[in-house]
Formats: structure tokens, C-alpha cells, sequence
């Protein structure tokens, strides 16, 4: 168990530190930043790469939202749920201090949102709450889809952590200018205490329609999709 | 059979979501959007994330057009394509709607064209209707060659949905300026009706090309390329 | 013999269309366009799809220069290569004639360039001969040693037309500002007489430097490179 | 042991001309430039596509630092890092000569940085020191946690490359406006002398932060992450 956990803490890491560094770093950089596009390309690379070096060992989660709709789908013993989320939030809070070190390195640095999820004045593109909610439930169920899915025994295997890794890239293309892309509350939680902004209020959202999303992933792959040889 | 409706009902359901979705809320945020270059990467990562994920229950078509090529190519029961197809246009629809709730969230929201398909005033570069024709049967037809191909006897198994959902990429690279892209009916008809534009009445092309390019697609594939080891 | 060139034929098709579509119709798209590196990423799909759909059949090249190549390294009978290159040549020059159709459905259509390939003055960023013949020659020498290891008995198999796709994304990366990129004698035929410009006059320098390039790979891979068991 | 190194020399050789040579020649082309993003992206295709070329003949590292991690966790002979450092570098300087031909190839060129790496005023976003030291160590040590990971007994066998390429391309997301991103002391050193700004003097770091990440991260997979199945 305990490298199961050193793989979730560190997969979680280097979630945390790839994605929301590439916001934080790169995304706005004058003339020839990545932009929204990079920064989706960004964290699902984080999850690709990760998930194809330490999936066979702790399955590969990085993010509690995950971890809830696997053991849900019966993939993941309920009693390893606790110290999983306590790995991922732990490796995403010290991606997050190091990534803050690492930013407060240029001369006219300032915090700003730092890569954090908000809704309504703290939404990139200033969308409510509801469409935030949406947003986020409907991307998560799909991701567990995805997931469930492509390393179920009807699907090609090895190729798992490619499909969940680019599912990603998906959500972020699609969900930046709403949210910033949560679909993970370790992610959120990570990055929120760091801004300098009001989004610690809003964290509760991106645990809630994270976790929601996820179950209502696994029951739509269990009861809907899913034949008797998946 | 209930369950492979499930799959391209919920397939349909996330192509139209991630990649309608990347267009309308995400392709021209100012500065930092994604262009039609993340759109066409959105449409092509909705299918390869769902084709890994549903593909080896449903086939993973999550198009009629697909669904009519490879049932012309003797790959599904002809009296499959009728579910398959209602499935699909159900799903696209319940995307659109979602979507539409979601996009209404922002302040100053405007509909416009709501990323339907369209040639004349209605194609993004005001291409004439010989064009978009042109360019969605040619397409299709090339789409469905990459499909029948890439999961035939004489291709690397397990290969499919990473070649599938790439070619939708690439189709979406070249013609998004012509026709905006459709090679999907499913996909056109989920979206049209939230236009704000006469895109309902251009809907026929994009059955007409997308169906008679799938036709020409399995008709390539079968007696000019394929051999009897495909 | 005929359903390998019709494999080549289509290829070649597929991949002059969807490269230099993308070039022509997409890439100068005011605001969304998709710039120089999403025609890198077009050209690169074309081969990657096709390569997944057909390579098992004819081996995939859609490119005179690999299939000299190929047959300089043993593993083209040197008698297909006629062929080969007929079936390449006339599969581009198809492709063009249709994107010229297409293209010139557009109200303000200039042909201009029209994706072809040159130097000095016709160079995008108006490098010189030289610049031009050592990139083209050092990057198809780059691109024979990636098709001819990624297929290879040490490599892991089924990858290869991924590797090679992406090769071919690489390499309009680093080149297009040069020569808008060549490394194939048919992609460069095919457009070079619908250009306004002196393209033609140039085409024998996109026949010598991947040709030359080629056979520099061949040799590279096979005698500094494979060892016994490749 | 020949042809290791001359897959090594080859490798090296192809990452340094496509990956410097995407950010010299084509990163910031008017208005259809690739930007960060492209360079990013063809920094991982090299190594992508020349580890599924040559990874089965040398391992295909193509990086001092990779070599150096490689080793420390068992999987090089101690004796073999010599020789290898020798070819990287080696190659890479042949690169590096050969883009500076090819670039100065045009009418108004400046070598300026030449994509030579750096901190302070010599940082894209002059990011200090202690910020570029952090994020190269940081940077190499995931790089090493992914290549030991995916290449282990408990990743599924094939994806290697994939795994390994994309994670240099997230890696370069993430850090260019930081350091212009090295992780490799080959790639920082065959460009540092043609740069025309105080580069050589700054090389030391991107020989010390990469060898020292390599390390931590050989470290992190072999004692906190892999099991004894691994």
C-alpha cells in the first residue's frame, strides 16, 4: 500500500506541477505563450505520461473525483479510498508551494488567480455558477467513462493511459473559459490558498461536482454501457 | 443490443459535448483561445477517447454516416443502422441542449451560429455550396477508409480509435474555414436548431455529402485497396 | 500489385489533400487560423492514418523519396518502384486539382503559392538554395531512419505508422519557414503547377534533396545504426 | 557497443536539429509561428520518434542527465556512460553546426540566443536563478520517474517512446519562459557557442540541475514508487 500511495502522491505532483505550471508560466507569455490549447495539452500529458509509469502500480488516479467512481464501480477497495485522497491532496499541495517558489522567481511576478477554479467573477469568462456546475458534473462523468472504459476487459489493452490522459486534454479544451477546469478537487485544493483571489470560498464546488460527476460516471458505464464481458 | 445503443447514444452525446463544445465556448476567448485548431483537436479526442472506451461494445461509430459505411461494408447488420442512427441523433441532441443551458451562463452571450454547419453566408470563409459538398463527401470518404482499414485483419490490432480519432483531427484541419466541418449528421443536427441562423435550412447537405462519402468511402476501401487477408 | 498501388494511390491522395488543404484553406484563417503548426500536425495525421489503414497492405509511403528508401534498404523489390512512384505522382496531382476546385470556391480566392514548395524568393522566410537543399536532404535522412527503425525487429511493432506520422509533424515544424517543407518529390509535383508563382522552375530541388536525403537514411540506418537482430 | 553509439550520436543529433531548430527557425515566424507550444511539442516528437526508431538498439536516451539516472537505477553498465556522454554530445554539436548553416541562410538572420538555455537576463521571462536551478531539477526528476516507469515491468510493453516523447513535450510547456528548458546537458551545450549572449558562462547549471534531477528521480522511483514486480 504504502507505494501505491507514493504513486498517487507523486503522479498528483507532477499533475499539479505540469498543469497548472504551464498555466501559471506559460499560458499568457507575450507573443508566444501556449494559450488554452497548451495549457489542456498540458495536464493531460501530465496523466498520460504518469498514468503509462506508475498505472500499473496504484492504478494511476491522481485525483480523489477518480478514485471515487472506480471504487464505486468496484475497482477500488472502499477502505483505500481515505489515504488515496490524502496522497493526492498531499502531492498536489507541494507541487502547488514549489511551483509558487519557482513563480515568485520573476522580477514582476504577481499571483493572480494562480491556475485556480472559480465561477461567476472568478470564471475566466465570467460564467455562473450553474453553468460551472454543469460543466464540471458532466465532464467528470464522461472522464469516468472513459476511464472505466478504456481499461475494461472489452477494450484494447495498454492503451488506457493514453485515452485517459487525452480525455483530459478534452475537458480542458472545452471547460477553461467556464471554470478553469477542475474535474479534480486535489487540483483545485492545491492551487486555491496560493491566489490571491477569493477562490477558496468557491473550493466547495470543485469537490461537489467532481464527486458527484464521478458516481454518476460509474453508474452510466455500469448500468448503461457495460455488457457482462466488459 | 440496449447496451450498444447505450454506448452511441452516450458516445454521440460526448462528441458533440467536447467538440461543439471546445467551438462554442472556447475557440475564440480573446488572447488565449484555441482556434480552430483546438476545435479540431476536441472533435478528434471525443471519438478516440470513446472508441477506446465503447468501442468494443458498440463499434464506437457515434456517426449514421460511419454507421452507413460500415454496414455497406458488411460490418453491421443493415438492420442495426435504424437504432444506431436514432441513437446518435438523440444524444447529439441532448449535448446541444446541455451545452446551450451551460453557454447561456455568460453574461453577454450570444448564440450566432453555435457551431452549426453551413455553406454560403453561413461557411466560415463563405465558401459556395460546390465546395462544402465537395469537401464533406471527400472526407467522409477518405474518414471511412481510415476506419474499415485501420480495423481490418491487416492492420496492428488495437490501433483503431488512435487512428480513427486522429483522422477526425485531421478533417476538421482542413475544412472548419468551408463548411465549419460536419461529416456527421448527428452531429449538424444537434447544433442547428440553437443557431441563430438559417444553418436549418443547409441541414440536407450535411446528410446528403456525409452519407454519399461514407458510400464512396466503403466502396474504395473494398474493391480498390483492400485484399483478401483485410 | 494493384491493390498495393491503389493503397499508394489513395494514401498519396489523402495525404496532399488533408496537408496542403489544411496549408491552403486553413493555416492564414483571420484570427482562428491554425498557423504553421497546425498544417505540421495535418501533414503528420495523413500519414499516421493512412499508414494505420493501408501500411499493412502496401507498406504505406505515399512519398517517391521512402519508397526509394525503403528499396535502397532491402525491403521494396526495386521493380515496384516505378510503380510506386506513378501511382504516388498521379494520387497528389489528384488531390490538388480537387483542393483547387474547392478552394476556388471561395469569393476572394487567390491560388498565390497554393502550399507549394521553394526557395529564395519563394522561400517563406526567404532562405537561400543551400538552406534549402541541406534541410530537405538532412530531414529526410532523419525521416528513413525513423520509418526504418520504427518498423524494425527491435522496435516495439505495431507503433510504426505512429512514429512515422509524427515524424512527419516534426519535420514541417522545424522546416516550413525554409522551404514550406517537402521531403516528397509527389507532395511537391501535385500543387506546384496551380501556384501564381515560379514553383515549378524549383521542383527539381524537392526531387534531389529528399531522394538524396533518402538513400543517406538508408545508409545511416543500415550501417552506422542496425545491428544483427533489426 | 558501435551501434549504440552511433544510435546515440544519430538521436542526439535529431533532437537537437528538430527541437533547436523549431525554436530558431520557425517559433517566431509572423503570425503563423508555432510559438512555445510547437517547440514544446516538436522537442518530444524527436525523442518520440527516434526512441520507436533506435530505443531497442541503445535504449535511446539521446540526454547525459538520462543516461546518468538511467544508471544509477541499474539499468547501464557504469562503464557505458562515457561513451555515451561522448555521442550525445557530440551529436548534438553536429546539430547545432549544421542549423546554424541552414539558418544563417537568410537575408537578415541574427543568431541572437540561438535556443540556448538560461536564467536571469538570459531567461526567456528572466526568471533568477534559484528558479531556474528548481525547475530543471524538478523538471529531469519526473522526466526519470516517467522513463523508469514506462519502461518497467508493470507498464504495458510498447509505450515507451510515447510516454517518454510527450513527457518532453510537457516538460517544455511547462518551462521554456522559465530556462528556455534544457533537462539536458547535451541539447544546453551543442547550441551555448553559437549563441551570441553570455550562454557558455551560464552552461554549468544545466549540467548540475539536470544530473542532479536524473538522480532524485532514479532515487524517487526505485525507493518511494517500484515494487518488487516492477
Amino acid at each position: 500500500m504504502i507505494k501505491k500511495l507514493g504513486a498517487e502522491f507523486f503522479g498528483t505532483f507532477w499533475l499539479v506541477f505540469g498543469g497548472c505550471g504551464a498555466a501559471v508560466l506559460d499560458a499568457a507569455f507575450p507573443q508566444l505563450g501556449i494559450g488554452f490549447g497548451g495549457v489542456a495539452l498540458a495536464f493531460g500529458l501530465t496523466v498520460l505520461t504518469m498514468a503509462f509509469a506508475v498505472g500499473g502500480i496504484s492504478g494511476g488516479h491522481f485525483n480523489p473525483a477518480v478514485s471515487l467512481g472506480v471504487a464505486a464501480a468496484g475497482r477500488l477497495p472502499w477502505n483505500a479510498l481515505g489515504p488515496y485522497w490524502a496522497a493526492q491532496v498531499l502531492g498536489g499541495l507541494l507541487a502547488a508551494s514549489l511551483l509558487y517558489l519557482i513563480a515568485s522567481g520573476k522580477p514582476d511576478f504577481v499571483a493572480g488567480g494562480f491556475a485556480s477554479n472559480g465561477y461567476g467573477a472568478l470564471s475566466p469568462g465570467h460564467y455562473g455558477l450553474l453553468s460551472g456546475f454543469l460543466i464540471e458534473t458532466i465532464l467528470t462523468a464522461g472522464f469516468l467513462v472513459v476511464i472505466l472504459g478504456a481499461t475494461s476487459r472489452t477494450a484494447p489493452a495498454g492503451f488506457g493511459p493514453l485515452a485517459i490522459g487525452l480525455a483530459l486534454t478534452l475537458i480542458h479544451l472545452v471547460s477553461i473559459p467556464v471554470t478553469n477546469t477542475s474535474v479534480n478537487p486535489a487540483r483545485s485544493t492545491a492551487v486555491a490558498f496560493f491566489a490571491q483571489t477569493a477562490a477558496p470560498g468557491q473550493l466547495w464546488l470543485f469537490w461537489t461536482a467532481p464527486l458527484i460527476g464521478a458516481l454518476l460516471g460509474a453508474f452510466i458505464w455500469k448500468y448503461l454501457i457495460a455488457t457482462s464481458e466488459s
